[in-house]
């Protein structure tokens, strides 16, 4: 139901850590990116979240910065063995890599001469032609090549970086947004009405979210279109519609 | 670095919804899913998230059902125009899709006759062949059909149908888990020689987790393999790793 109104900006996270998968760290950065480049007017398309293995991390980089505007990656771009993004992304975009002297420079600022080990150098290593990305907390930087960008793990480091990074991408228009606390109401009691409003809405996309807290369901129904007066007539419709209802005691 | 030892068990997780890529709803499902599967002993190897459009949960299923043992979907399953998980898995599968009377009996102890509206009846809407997965909170039930395993998106509910769903599922030998923390030492001082300590013990993956809290780094490392003793193995070669540094003062 993203249907967008006019030419929509794009995108996709590609979470990259074994850390993940095993449950070990629960992601925080997808939630984070999500509502970050959803205020900017960019359509998050999908998510992927890979193990730390070259072969999977260059397909799912190639699938996924073909089919949409831009593709932000998390994690992998320490200086251990495991982190394998930078590489693994210059490889899936068939670029030379190497430790790029910028980035060395940058790491500079807090790192002294000899504690530029073999490791850490790993940390510059940089896809050619990558604009590099400022990391102002540990200073290894991220970057962007082509459409991919490529951040940190570390939820604070990330959203530095994001925060760095974006007033260089496109935006599209902003998605207008309201939410409608559906009460008491059972989903199930509008769930047939609110259907063919929707259907009437084609601009607009509606949809009902029930959170389950305290031995009782509350929903939410949120419209979301990127024009302000198709919204609003649909939210209008929206408040009539459960106005006119009174709920039973099912538990949807 | 996942690589398994002997025969393997694997699993991805599908997340469907709208909410998840607006940012309006952070997943909980994920971190929960990934936890639970790795203690029974299976990979969690890939997770994808998806809009509510039926052509990509429909590409997302038949992409993932064929790479792993267990395709877990949380999410879409309620009684609203934007549920439509089962549809698209049925679609998916090739399968025939329709009301299923052992769900609609499940309902029926939770919703009084005249509350089975057609809306609430899309709940009971299950693939053909499917085996059901009971739902103690709402009742309408969950299904794996093939190995794909169907459940809510509310959390509550997608841990109760996992906990239901987990006995018939196959599993592998168990991960084995050594978690050693590396004090105030930063990353990039073990790093190289963790990266050859990595290449020396094959059968054991091992990751260095970097976080950050009260403006420094903390890390940890952790060693994963399915054989007790190569894990305990280079636990200990971690360690005398680990004694024998000391850190520098870089960020990491």
């Amino acid at each position: 139901m993203s249907e967008s109104v006019g030419e929509s900006v794009t995108a996709a996270i590609l979470v990259i850590g074994d850390e993940i998968l095993s449950g070990r760290t629960k992601d925080k950065n997808i939630g984070h990116i999500a509502e970050y480049v959803t205020a900017l007017g960019i359509d998050l398309r999908e998510v992927r979240v890979v193990p730390d293995v070259e072969d999977e991390i260059v397909a799912a980089v190639n699938a996924l910065r073909a089919r949409y505007t831009y593709l932000f990656t998390t994690g992998g771009i320490g200086p251990t063995h495991d982190d394998i993004t930078a590489d693994s992304v210059a490889r899936a975009l068939g670029r030379a890599i190497d430790v790029d002297p910028r980035a060395v420079a940058m790491m500079r600022e807090r790192y002294a001469e000899g504690e530029l080990n073999a490791a850490r150098l790993r940390m510059a290593r940089i896809p050619e032609g990558a604009a590099l990305i400022e990391n102002p907390i540990s200073k290894a930087p991220g970057f962007m090549v082509e459409n991919v960008i490529v951040m940190a793990g570390v939820p604070s480091i990330m959203q530095a970086m994001l925060d760095a990074v974006a007033p260089r991408l496109r935006t599209g228009a902003r998605m207008q947004v309201e939410t409608l606390d559906a009460g008491g109401l059972a989903e199930g009691s509008y769930a047939e009405a609110l259907g063919a409003l929707a259907g009437d809405h084609p601009g607009v996309s509606i949809g009902s979210y029930p959170s389950f807290t305290g031995g009782g369901f509350r929903n939410q129904i949120v419209l979301r279109g990127r024009d302000p007066a198709a919204v609003a007539a649909a939210a209008d419709a929206v408040r009539a519609l459960l106005s006119g209802l009174t709920s039973d005691k099912a538990p949807i």
